[in-house]
């Protein structure tokens, strides 16, 4: 930006630098949430060869999910990200992108499914679990861990977590392996104040602990981007955006977005751009994601968007004032 | 919201409450630039009802701009409010809510078309300005005011206003007849921390002369809304927004999510929910609006949305790169 005047060379511009951030495209695997994880290959290809050319740190390719439990038949590569489906992408990965996958606690076949590092190109397993969950996302992490993996424990839902319930899991979670500890408003619900202390909370733990802090914000109530910034200003170190936004429901932070508040030369917006055009626009005849009043109202009432995303696909979707009372009658009884 | 979690309880929930805040509902006005105010009547009636059942505090109705020019064949009625017009929609306006129109700096014959208080159905008039047109717009308040108007000044462009040319603005307009003083985010460019600084500023001459600061945030960079919460955390009084966030190019602030926000019990949602589906969703037929890739591209960039809205109506408008290209050359020629 050569544009400058005067209010904005009047505040301090350094805070939007942050030369030790680390972004994590989760486009592929949060997107899948909405098709299956029916990608074709160019376009998985295409988000690959757009996070190496912008400088994006991190592209999460998919789950590492049980099939057993996911029939194979009905889902795409990335619902499983078989070491041979991973290499048909990215070869060797011989970039400076690190590539991870996702395992869900409760629905991944992790003794069997994750390889020793030293065979596979993924560099980094990232664990989601709901708070209860948390002894098996710690077995989980350990295992990652001692393959030989960078780990992450994203706890999801935490808007509805109850603090006492928080505390104890920080506490188990400061003495685990994993390298860093997310916080997950998979509704969309959290205020901003809510995001700043978060942030302090999980940083007490996680600093002390060498453990990097990270943040997933869906954008139910318009604040992905704003929320991730924020999540920035108050020292997370990782966090997780997605190109035009494409994830499940309202959808993730836009990766475009971000990059372009952030003032920091390592990312480029270009080959994000030519990535939507060419690969994410086209999307949407078969995959729908991104903010609508459903979500909005799902999101206000700090519930799962999963009632919007029925009612979005019923043919009552245009009708949101039914949504709206059918929500708020459920929420007040 | 019955919902309650501990992460939420542990956090000031007060702050939101804000009960000395007014909604400035700008939906008619700022989205008539997108169709040239040809709004239909019952349009315009779905908007009036819908802020005097939700509580909001001001309607905008449209522009008190000249039919000299701007030809009155050429655009609805709303380009000019009329007061036949206006009392064809609202009666006596017999509510609580007051209504606004907007004339344009060096737009509009005010002499001639702002009739004296007690012949209105207007509470206020806001004067819209750029920089250089201080003087005029401090002629056009006082008239206004004079004719016994709650008038406010509203600045726009901000992001490319000098700094010495804004203080010396301040300090006639802290002098000033007008009601309020606005922070208008034409090219949706600013970043947060500009926000608070702009509004520590303007509140710094406004406060002691009794008037008011608001703000009115466009969506180019998808943060309207998170703008605007700030400005209210930074003590704005008034703020605009509309419903859906029908508006110019990338639109503004919604109202629905600002009410989602604002834990304030004299707004109510449903009844916009209701316009939007009824009144507002309809006119996407004609009428385009809302946050896409240009128009975050000239946010970036800090220029006005107006080579966004052309290439946003050509042929080339999914070529999202061209644009990218076009204005980067522009700016850093």
């Amino acid at each position: 930006m050569t544009e400058t005047n005067q209010v904005e060379s009047s505040t301090d511009r350094s805070d939007f630098c942050y030369p030790g951030i680390q972004i994590l495209d989760c486009t592929i695997r949060d997107g899948g949430l909405m098709n299956n994880h029916l990608f074709d290959d160019q376009t998985v290809k295409g988000v690959y060869t757009a996070c190496v050319e912008s400088g994006i740190d991190y592209m999460e390719i998919g789950y590492k999910n049980s099939q057993r439990i996911f029939t194979p038949s009905d889902y795409g590569p990335w619902k499983f990200c078989r070491e041979d489906d991973i290499r048909r992408i990215v070869g060797e990965n011989d970039t400076r992108l690190k590539l991870s996958a996702m395992a869900d606690a409760g629905k991944s076949d992790y003794r069997m499914d994750i390889l020793p590092k030293e065979h596979s190109v993924l560099d980094m397993i990232r664990v989601a679990t709901y708070i209860h969950q948390i002894p098996l996302a710690l077995d989980m992490i350990r295992y990652a861990h001692d393959k030989g993996y960078e780990t992450s424990l994203n706890l999801m839902a935490i808007s509805v977590v109850p603090e006492q319930d928080l505390n104890k899991a920080l506490e188990l979670l400061a003495n685990s392996e994993a390298t860093a500890l997310y916080i997950v408003d998979s509704f969309g619900a959290l205020q901003t104040n809510q995001i700043r202390y978060l942030l302090k909370k999980f940083l007490n733990y996680a600093e002390s602990a060498g453990k990097k802090v990270g943040i997933h914000v869906h954008n139910n109530r318009q604040m992905a981007l704003a929320h991730t910034l924020e999540g920035i200003i108050c020292k997370a170190s990782m966090v997780d955006a997605s190109m035009a936004g494409c994830g499940r429901g309202a959808g993730n932070c836009q990766i475009e977005l971000l990059i372009s508040f952030l003032k920091n030369s390592k990312y480029q917006i270009k080959p994000i751009l030519k990535c939507i055009q060419e690969y994410i626009e086209p999307l949407r005849d078969k995959l729908e994601w991104g903010f609508n009043i459903p979500y909005m109202i799902t999101g206000h009432y700090n519930v799962h968007p999963r009632a919007a995303m029925q009612f979005n696909n019923s043919k009552d979707k245009r009708d949101i004032v039914k949504f709206f009372d059918l929500l708020r009658e459920e929420m007040e009884d």
